[in-house]
């Protein structure tokens, strides 16, 4: 390239997941010839989460708060706490299943071949806000991956000599999925449906 | 989302040429989680590029100074212009083809529907170019999609009237093609095979 500085931008583009170089160097020319007011912005957007945004001191998903929103409001039903793997299995919850009661956000799941163990997904966290905060019901919605289901016999292990609900969604989801992949209405089934976990 | 950074963040993102929602957030969530850092330079990297990148004063490339590299590169073969249509056709020739000419970089096609012409182009400044600085071959380098083609047919149609040689490349480039999809080996020899344009 004949600008550096356009070389740096290209090589850059690349941290981003599924970006090699050829589409580093279209977006890079997309936004030098049509859109540099877009591309600042992007700029301004990118500093500023990546500065300012930081994990809620209860549940560990992305707040630039101490505490998320969820979890700051007071509205919310404090007996019932949701486990998920990621920031986007909320939304997708949120937006799709009604659930009024609180979330954990593991960030992960269980993979000892690349290193996450209970430490990285913070579960001690999990157990003392399940223990101090009057959960009543822990529903598990991570992913019916082989992972997530690991994840979640662990946590339930764990929580099978305290007096507490343990629930998994089970119905609706297609084995090795993704909550992600699945459509809203499934969501809201499955969680209406959800079952005692491990069965009975 | 919980962090309204993170939302303005995932529809910034959609500035890039092909990436949706659903990508846009995946982003956005693995940059979080797992580069910062790399997400940080990014920022930085847009920022100065699309504040500092300007278009060649001669050649209409993009550059950080007043003149390109090859434009300010005074061992290059003045007598031998090369016009493309945009600069990652500059650097696939520079790569492959040995050529020691200089190039002009239209930023497009002729694509009228799109309300781009002549004049979006810069051919103005292509042929006070070309008859102001001792051009004696102008190879025209367009893409044969059909505007490439128009685009080639209306340079040269310019320059009927005046003392210089007009070549396309014409062997090894495949009908409807781009520049970018043609393996190096195929450009070098289109180059050495360059025909005269139209021809005879």
């Amino acid at each position: 390239m004949s600008s550096s500085l356009l070389n740096t931008l290209i090589e850059r583009l690349r941290v981003l997941p599924t970006v090699g170089p050829r589409s580093a160097r279209r977006m890079a020319l997309h936004l030098l010839q049509s859109d540099r007011a877009g591309g600042l912005k992007l700029s301004q957007a990118l500093s500023e989460a990546m500065e300012k945004i930081n994990n809620c001191q209860q549940c560990q998903n992305f707040t630039e708060q101490t505490l998320c929103t969820v979890c700051s409001d007071s509205s919310r039903d404090a007996s019932a706490l949701c486990v998920v793997e990621n920031p986007a299995d909320v939304d997708l919850i949120e937006l799709a299943s009604g659930y009024q009661g609180r979330y954990f956000v593991l960030m992960g799941r269980l993979s000892p071949l690349d290193g996450i163990g209970p430490d990285e997904l913070g579960v001690e966290q999990l157990f003392q806000l399940i223990r101090s905060s009057g959960v009543e019901e822990v529903i598990l919605a991570t992913s019916t991956s082989v992972e997530g289901d690991a994840t979640a016999y662990y946590i339930s292990d764990q929580l099978v000599n305290d007096d507490i609900k343990v629930t998994r969604l089970m119905n609706g989801i297609p084995a090795g999925g993704e909550l992600e992949a699945v459509a809203g209405s499934t969501l809201k089934q499955a969680f209406s449906l959800r079952q005692t976990f491990p069965a009975d």
